[in-house]
């Protein structure tokens, strides 16, 4: 099983930012964390690095549901769409899946609400 | 293999998120981005939950080097900190164990970064 769901498009970087932030909106997700990583990288190390920003979507409604399941599932929240310069006027977006992610658990009641976050972002992600 | 470090300790809960702080930072962990659970969903659902934030803790060397090994490695970081209150006076502190997080990329090689990211973590959680 792949760890993500993934998808090349050709748009512009930051038009692409954009666009999934809106379709997580559409699916219920709020976006809770970004991170710059060609920014961090650059002030941190000095180094380049292609265009990469990693969107923390949360459905709060879904989180606090698996949230009473599994007290530390926060480690593996919010689940991550990473929208990243995969060549000249293409971007990667990917969402990490949550099916996959939620079976470390070991919690085996919490495989319907994975099932269910898992067909919003791949919606999310065919929507951009 | 459980999928996080956790350890309990008697703290207040706004103390133990700044020493949680210190300590991943004394490791060469920056904390790009941090979530406040419970203000989230208070805000967003209008219910109860006990405090407990999500912090983001990356290195940038390492996250650099494994990036360069796996380009959707985003998805996977950065590296989760749970702070919660798990009882009145008391906390649990999680860390997410990059170990089991990135043996799910199916890269081997990014075992060597993700056991030294793991004994980085561990002592953080063990110096709080």
């Amino acid at each position: 099983m792949s760890y993500y769901l993934s998808r090349i498009i050709p748009l512009a970087f930051e038009d692409a930012v954009m666009r999934v932030k809106g379709s997580l909106a559409r699916e219920g997700f709020g976006v809770l964390s970004d991170i710059d990583v060609q920014a961090t990288l650059k002030g941190k190390l000095g180094v380049e690095f292609p265009a990469y920003r990693i969107l923390g979507a949360c459905n709060p409604a879904f989180a606090h549901k698996a949230l009473l399941m599994e007290d530390k599932l926060g480690v593996l929240l919010p689940c991550n769409v990473i929208v990243r310069q995969s060549a000249p006027g293409q971007v990667e977006i990917a969402a990490v899946d949550p099916v996959a992610s939620l079976e470390r658990t070991g919690n085996t009641g919490l495989a319907a609400v994975a099932a269910e976050v898992r067909d919003r972002l791949q919606r999310a992600v065919d929507a951009v």
